[in-house]
C-alpha cells in the first residue's frame, strides 16, 4: 500500500522515479547544526525490494546480450556527468555529511569517483579483468562472466567514492555486466537520489537496460536480510558497521549467496624504537595528519599503534597528545557516529585505557567529539584482546605499548584481521631483524602491509589490496579497490567444453578485437588464438 | 583421555603416527560383499584437533619461510612414491570402494593424482597461480599468498583423484603453501592413511615442516564443525552430501572462514530434436557409457535429462531403457550409498516420477542397485521443482519430458546451481536459434556449459571450471579442479604499499628468475620489473 505524497522523495525502480511502497518516512541530519534536513525519504516495504529484484533479472539478461562496449560507455557517460554536476553534488553532500567542500568533496573525492567509473569501463571494454583463459588442445574455455543483479550498500564516510550507486563496488558490479540495486546509506539519501538521477540519464543517453541502476533508501532489517538472500540476487557488497553486516551476511551465507563485507578495522601502525630515534617530529606529524583526516572516518584510518616502552616512546606520546589538543576537531558524519565514538572510547577506558588528550560528551551544537588519545599497557591489552581491539570510529586513537619486541609481537598475534599494518622502522635498516618478527605476525593479520607510510590512502591501483581477513572483510581472497581486481567479486566462472566456437562468449572466441590479456595455453598474450 | 591398543589405527599428528584420542571406533566395509573390513580406525575427541591445529600453526609459519620450489620438491617426491606404491593402493581402494583396480583404480584414477600433484608442483614452483601484480609508479605489490591450515573432507567416490591427503584439494593447499588436516572419508581410511604414509616419508625426505600434512579419520559432527570455524584454521575444503556440507558451511561462515564446498548436482543434459533426428543412437551410447561410468558415482554424472515430447523422444527413451535393462548393475561405494539412492528413487517415484525400468530394492550380497530410468514431464517437473532435483546419487536417471523448447526453458528457470550443463544439438546448426535460448537460461545455472559431449570427464586443464552455483558449491567464483585456478581458494591476497624491496616476497621483487607471469604496470609479463 503506497501512502505517497508529493514531498517524499521517489525511488528509481525499473527506470522510472516512482512513489515508494512504504509505511514510514525518515530524514538525514545536517552534522553542522545537528538538525534534520527537511526532506523526506520512504522507508521501502517489501514490495519495492520484489519489483527491483523482478526488474534487475530482466536487465540482467539482456545485459549478458550487449556487447562490452556498451556497458563502458554507459560508465563513462555517468562519469563525464557526474564531473559535469560537481556543484549540486558536493552541496548536497556537505549538508549531508558535514564533509569539507573543499578539498575533500570537490577536489579529492568527486573526481576519484569519476575516475573509478573511467578505469572500470576501461576493464569492461577490454575484458581481461575476466582472466579469460583458452585450452586449445582441451577445447575448453573460461572466463568470469556477470553474476547477476547485485545489491549494494553503501558507506556514511564516503557519499561519492563508495557510494552505492556511483562508487567501487557499482562500478565493479556494473563493469562485471550486472545490474545493481543501491540502498542508500541513510545519512546521505539526498546525495545518492542525485547520483541515481545522473546515472538513469546516462542508461537513456547509451542505450542499457533501464533497471541498470536502481535506488532505494531504506527498508526494514529484515527486508535487508531478505533481499541479499532473494535467489533472484546474484552477489551483495556491504560496506559499514560491524553488527548490520553480520546480519546480512548470516542471511546470504544461509542462502548461499556470495556477499562482500567491509566490517571494521583498527589498522594496527607499528613504530619501533628505531624510527622514533630516527625521526620522531616526522612521524609525529604523519601520523596526525592521517589519524586527523576527515575526522579520523575512513575504512583505513590508524586506530592502534604499538610502540616500546622508553623515553623517546614517552616523548612521542606527549608531542601527539600536544598536537590533537591543539588542533579543532573536525565535524563528525552523524549523531549516530558521535555517540557510537563517545562510547568506545568509555569503553576503552573502562577496560584500562588512560585518557591522555580528549574524551568526555560529544559536542551539542553540531556532531563533534574531542580529538582523543588514549593509551595502553600491552599487558593490559593481552589481558583482553577484544575489549582493546573495540573500533573507536572516528577521531580518536589508542597506543599500546610493550616491554620489548617480544611483547609486541605477542601482542600482535591477538589481533583481528585488518584491512592494513603498518611499520615504521629505522631507514637505514638498524632494527631490520626485529621488523623481520614483526612483519611475520602482522602479515597474515592484513589485507596491505605498509612501510614507513601510513594507511589513510587507497590508491586505484590494480595492486591495491583493500580488505583482509575476518572480520576485516568477509572472505580473504577479495579487494574491494583496484580494477581489474575488485571487478572478479561480481564475476561467476564459466568454462566452455567443447562449445562450438560461433557460440563462445565474445572474449573467448579465437578473435580478440579488444585486445585482452588472455591465458592462452599457458601464456599470457593479447593475440587471437592460432 | 587415550584407550587406544596395538589394533587400532594411529592417527597422524605433528609428524608422528601415534595413538589417537578416541572413545569410539568405526570400520568400512567391503562393497563387494557387504561385510566390515577388519580394521578399527578411532573417532578423535577434540584433543586430536587440537592438537593437529597447533601443530599447523607452527608449520604454516615455517612454511611461509621456505622458498617455493622446496614445497614443489615434496609435491614432485609424494607423487613419485604413490606412482611406486601403486599396487597397495589399488588393493585397499578396491576392497573399501568396490571400484575396478583396472583401468579406473590403475590406470586412470591413480596416474591422474600423481599427475595433479605434479601439475601442483609446477604452479607451486613459478608462482604465476598468485597473479602477482605490480604498480611502479604507485609502488604498489599484489599477490595471493598462503592462507594457512587447511582442513580437507574427502569424498566417497574418488579416494586417489579427490582424497583429502592426496587430491586435488590437496594439491591445491599444499602448493599455494599451506600445510593439510586430512578428514578421511569414512569409507576408505585405510586407503587414506597408506597415502599419508607416503606423504610423511616424502616430507622427510624433502625437509618441509612434520605438520605439513597431518590425518585423522573422523570425528563426530560437532567437533568437525569446531575445527573449521577454529581460529587457527585458514580455510576448509569440502566434498561430499549436501547435509554434511552445510552444517559445515554454517559454521564456517559464522566465524568468518573461507570454505570450499562440492555438494550435490543433478547434471542437466538438454538434448534437441534437431540432435536426435540426427544421431540418436550415437547419443544412446553416450548418454549410457556416461550415466552408468562408475556406477553413476561421479559429482558430474548425468541425472536429469531434459527433451521435448515426440517420436523419436519415445524411441530414444526406449533404447536408453533397454541398455540399462541389459547392462549388469555396477557395485557402489557403500551400504550407505545404495540406502540414499534407493530413497531418492523412492522419492520421486512418489512425486510422481514414471519408473521405466530399475527401482526395487538394493542387492543384499553386496552394494549395488539396479540400473534405474525414470521419466516425468515438464508439466509435472514444474509443479514441485524442488522435488524432482532430488539428487539419486548412483546409477540412477530422470528423463524431463517438455511439450516444447518453452517449456523446457521454463524447466530450466527452476533450476537449481549444477556443475555442469550440456546441450547436444543438430550437428548442421539446423535448431541454433533454440539452442541460443537454451544456452541462454542454462549458462547461468552451471559453472561448466557442454557442447556435444557429456559431463563425466574432467579434464585437469586451466580453463577447467569445476564449481558452479549453489548448491553445486558454496561460491560461483572458485573451481576445485584445474591448476592453477583451483589454488586460488588457498590464497589471502596481500598488497604490499611502499614495502621495503629486500622485504617484499621473493615472487614480488624486481628479479624474477622463477620466470613467473606478473601483471606489470598493466601488462602480463615473466621479463624482471624495470
Amino acid at each position: 500500500m503506497s501512502t505517497a505524497t508529493s514531498t517524499v522523495r521517489p525511488v528509481l525502480v525499473a527506470g522510472s522515479w516512482r512513489d515508494a511502497d512504504y509505511q514510514k518516512t525518515f530524514r538525514a541530519t545536517d552534522p553542522n547544526s545537528n538538525e534534520p534536513i527537511p526532506v523526506d525519504f520512504p522507508v521501502s516495504s517489501w514490495e519495492d525490494c520484489d519489483a527491483a529484484l523482478d526488474a534487475a533479472v530482466d536487465a540482467a539478461r539482456e545485459l549478458r546480450r550487449l556487447p562490452r562496449h556498451q556497458i563502458a560507455e554507459f560508465l563513462e557517460r555517468y562519469a563525464d556527468r557526474i564531473d559535469a554536476a560537481k556543484d549540486a553534488l558536493v552541496e548536497a553532500a556537505f549538508r549531508e555529511t558535514g564533509l569539507a567542500k573543499s578539498p575533500r568533496l570537490a577536489d579529492v573525492e568527486l573526481p576519484r569517483t569519476s575516475n573509478q567509473l573511467r578505469a572500470a569501463a576501461a576493464a569492461c571494454r577490454s575484458g581481461s579483468w575476466a582472466l579469460p583463459t583458452i585450452d586449445t588442445a582441451a577445447g575448453i574455455r573460461s572466463c568470469y562472466e556477470s553474476i547477476g543483479p547485485v545489491c549494494l550498500f553503501g558507506p556514511n564516510n564516503f557519499p561519492f567514492a563508495f557510494g552505492s550507486v556511483s562508487g567501487g563496488d557499482f562500478a565493479a558490479a556494473i563493469a562485471a555486466g550486472n545490474p545493481v540495486i543501491g540502498k542508500a546509506n541513510s545519512s546521505h539519501p539526498e546525495t545518492t537520489r542525485l547520483f541515481a538521477e545522473q546515472a538513469a540519464e546516462a542508461i537513456k543517453e547509451t542505450g542499457l537496460p533501464p533497471a541498470t541502476v536502481q535506488l532505494i533508501y531504506r527498508t526494514s532489517h529484515s527486508d535487508g536480510e531478505r533481499l541479499v538472500a532473494d535467489p533472484r540476487t546474484g552477489a551483495t557488497g556491504y560496506t559499514g558497521s560491524r553488527s548490520a553486516g553480520l546480519a546480512l551476511k548470516a542471511a546470504a551465507d544461509k542462502a548461499g549467496k556470495p556477499i562482500y563485507l567491509e566490517l571494521s578495522s583498527v589498522n594496527p601502525v607499528v613504530i619501533t624504537p628505531g624510527a622514533l630515534a630516527e625521526r620522531s617530529d616526522e612521524i609525529v606529524s604523519e601520523f596526525t595528519t592521517s589519524a586527523l583526516m576527515g575526522t579520523g572516518q575512513f575504512c583505513t584510518n590508524p586506530g592502534l599503534v604499538l610502540l616500546v616502552q622508553g623515553e623517546p616512546t614517552d616523548a612521542f606520546i606527549s608531542a601527539i597528545g600536544d598536537k590533537f589538543g591543539s588542533t579543532a576537531a573536525g565535524t563528525l558524519l552523524s549523531p549516530a557516529v558521535a555517540k557510537s565514538l563517545s562510547a568506545s572510547v568509555e569503553k576503552l577506558c573502562e577496560y584500562g585505557a588512560k585518557l591522555i588528550v580528549g574524551g568526555g560528551e560529544p559536542e551539542s551544537g553540531r556532531c563533534a567529539y574531542a580529538n582523543t588519545l588514549l593509551t595502553a599497557t600491552a599487558k593490559d591489552f593481552l589481558s583482553n584482546p577484544e575489549g582493546f581491539q573495540t573500533e573507536a570510529f572516528g577521531n580518536a586513537s589508542l597506543f599500546v605499548i610493550a616491554d620489548d619486541v617480544d611483547q609486541l609481537c605477542e601482542a600482535i598475534r591477538h589481533l583481528e584481521g585488518n584491512l592494513t599494518g603498518c611499520i615504521y622502522s629505522d631507514k637505514q635498516g638498524g632494527d631490520d631483524d626485529a621488523c623481520e618478527k614483526i612483519a611475520s605476525e602482522l602479515t597474515p593479520k592484513v589485507g596491505r602491509l605498509l612501510n614507513d607510510k601510513m594507511p589513510t590512502g587507497v590508491a586505484v591501483s590494480a595492486a591495491m589490496n583493500h580488505g583482509g581477513p575476518y572480520p576485516a572483510t568477509g572472505h580473504p581472497g577479495f579487494t574491494a579497490v583496484g580494477v581489474p581486481g575488485s571487478l572478479l567479486r561480481f564475476g561467476k566462472l564459466t568454462s566452455y567444453d567443447n562449445v562450438r566456437p560461433h557460440r563462445l562468449p565474445a572474449l573467448l572466441q579465437d578473435n580478440n578485437p579488444s585486445e585482452a590479456w588472455r591465458l592462452i595455453d599457458g601464456k599470457w598474450t593479447q593475440a587471437n588464438v592460432g
